[in-house]
């Protein structure tokens, strides 16, 4: 099968083997593939992977142990888990000592015609979700999982840093606690975007100093951080919602002195995501910036990580 | 009156005015201070002071609006806040933004003769509890603040990095919670202290990797902050109890990867501190290395300073 290959910060697209059928497994035959800025780092050589990447797809289960899974169209969490280590048993699966994740650890992954995950990770999508939207499940997900981690009220003073795929899905999905909500970016199209939403934009010199109860920071660079911890009031929550490349010089005597709680967030629940899309909730069709054959995967690539650009769709 | 005074880095016991009235506030007449790593860290010029330090202290009310304070033993919590400004009137009154914090933030302390606090800071000190034991009311009050931010259940494995003061409390306070607790320490006789109390001990060395649910960070070292990092599991709740000289290096990746939840923690309640000392549930006399009077504070200082070093008292 056609699929993306990624090695020491290479990559191509190549022919592949198909999956093969392991216990418990089905065989997704791949629709569309979103690449991640995960997918990014991963080519830029900030995380070991070899193989094909990929998180973030919609598909058609095309043979699975329980056949009435078989036509189905699905989306999947991503990290597959055995199900008897600490975490698991804990009820922290995606902390599973033992995970394998799709297209980042030790798992090949959605950029190719099909992928293989655990039955236990699929989720039906509805009809009325559209492919393009159905892309959006994992990463909306992940923007869900900060309320599952902080509560988060109607009036709380919320400021999201960062304007891109991820921030605009954390800052959609925060509006609808009726939080007083904004967002911090520089690219007019993308706070146009969000602006579209009803949600306030403001440039980093317009984040007021202390006075936020809770700060995401979704732009994995030590500018935001610092703009996010600014914004903060002390016992404020800043909730790390990317990953940053190395290590980050943090003033922790501060986040003493004003005793800050930080939290760092990952993976989230699929089955409210899949709701909010459902019902109209949240609106990701914008966030599409270009889609390409999975042929093309290479320019698809080049086009995702230029500045600005949002969601780069591939399809097999 | 005698004080010592402290000016860009360098300190001396000095004839000095006593604290003149001002409203709402007592003149309290000092019977022992407590020497904290902070004045430590004031002396070598962490942050920038001019004045008397010391906020650990117990004393005699001289002098009061409320004539029925005068004659009492009391101790005093250490931030003075406005009660106006928007964290006081949302219940952060230690994070006052206006607060002066007593021998730290312009306000003079308590290593002099006397000291003037707002009467609302103080606390009466049962008679069944001694000079030398009321001193350790605000840093035991500072351990208990843990408790404050953080649910620790009987079970829950807890480590705590650093057995210098400090951790000694808070290794006093968590064990009372009936939490596995274990503290990383270097030192033998401070090890005996915990080991008196029925407290575990461990080498850096024996923390065994990714079982901690909490873990308490009490070294203000950079080489504490790794060993508690290391310690804790995925998901685990990570306590920074100390300040840090400058800016550490933190993978924040890790800390999303692994989505920990970082607290920092500073002053806590001082009636629960009362009652734990009234009550004999912890034991602070062994914590007290030497006492010096006030004239010898130099002194006091110095071995203050001493690696291995516990509390030293002055005496005016």
């Amino acid at each position: 099968m056609r699929a993306v290959w990624l090695e020491t910060q290479a990559m191509c697209v190549r022919d592949d083997a198909p999956p093969p059928a392991v216990a418990g497994e089905a065989i997704v035959r791949v629709l569309r593939s979103g690449i991640c800025n995960t997918d990014l780092e991963l080519v830029r050589g900030y995380y070991p992977f070899t193989g094909i990447p990929g998180h973030e797809f919609v598909g058609v289960v095309e043979n699975a142990p329980d056949a009435s899974w078989c036509g189905k169209r699905v989306v999947g969490e991503i990290n597959a888990v055995c199900g008897r280590c600490r975490a698991c048993l804990a009820g922290r699966r995606t902390h599973c000592e033992a995970r394998t994740v799709l297209g980042i650890v030790a798992r090949h992954g959605a950029h190719a015609e099909r992928l293989s995950l655990p039955v236990l990770n699929l989720h039906e999508v509805p009809a009325s979700i559209t492919d393009e939207e159905a892309v959006f499940v994992e990463p909306l997900a992940a923007a869900l999982e900060i309320q599952e981690q902080v509560a988060i009220a109607a009036g709380d003073r919320v400021v999201v840093v960062g304007d891109g795929k991820l921030g605009n899905l954390i800052a959609q999905t925060l509006q609808l606690t009726g939080c007083d909500l904004a967002v911090v970016g520089r690219r007019k199209e993308k706070r146009d975007l969000l602006q579209a939403r009803g949600i306030a934009t403001l440039d980093a010199g317009e984040v007021r100093t202390g006075e936020a109860d809770v700060v995401v920071e979704c732009t994995g660079h030590p500018d935001g951080f610092d703009i996010a911890r600014r914004a903060l009031r002390p016992r404020g929550t800043f909730v790390l919602k990317s990953t940053y490349a190395g290590d980050t010089r943090v003033n922790l005597s501060s986040l003493v002195v004003d005793e800050i709680t930080l939290v760092g967030s990952r993976c989230g629940p699929f089955a409210p995501a899949l709701e909010l899309l459902a019902q109209r909730k949240v609106d990701v069709a914008p966030l599409v910036h270009a889609g390409y054959p999975l042929a093309e995967a290479v320019a698809a690539f080049e086009h995702a990580a230029r500045p600005g650009a949002l969601k780069v769709l591939l399809q097999p």
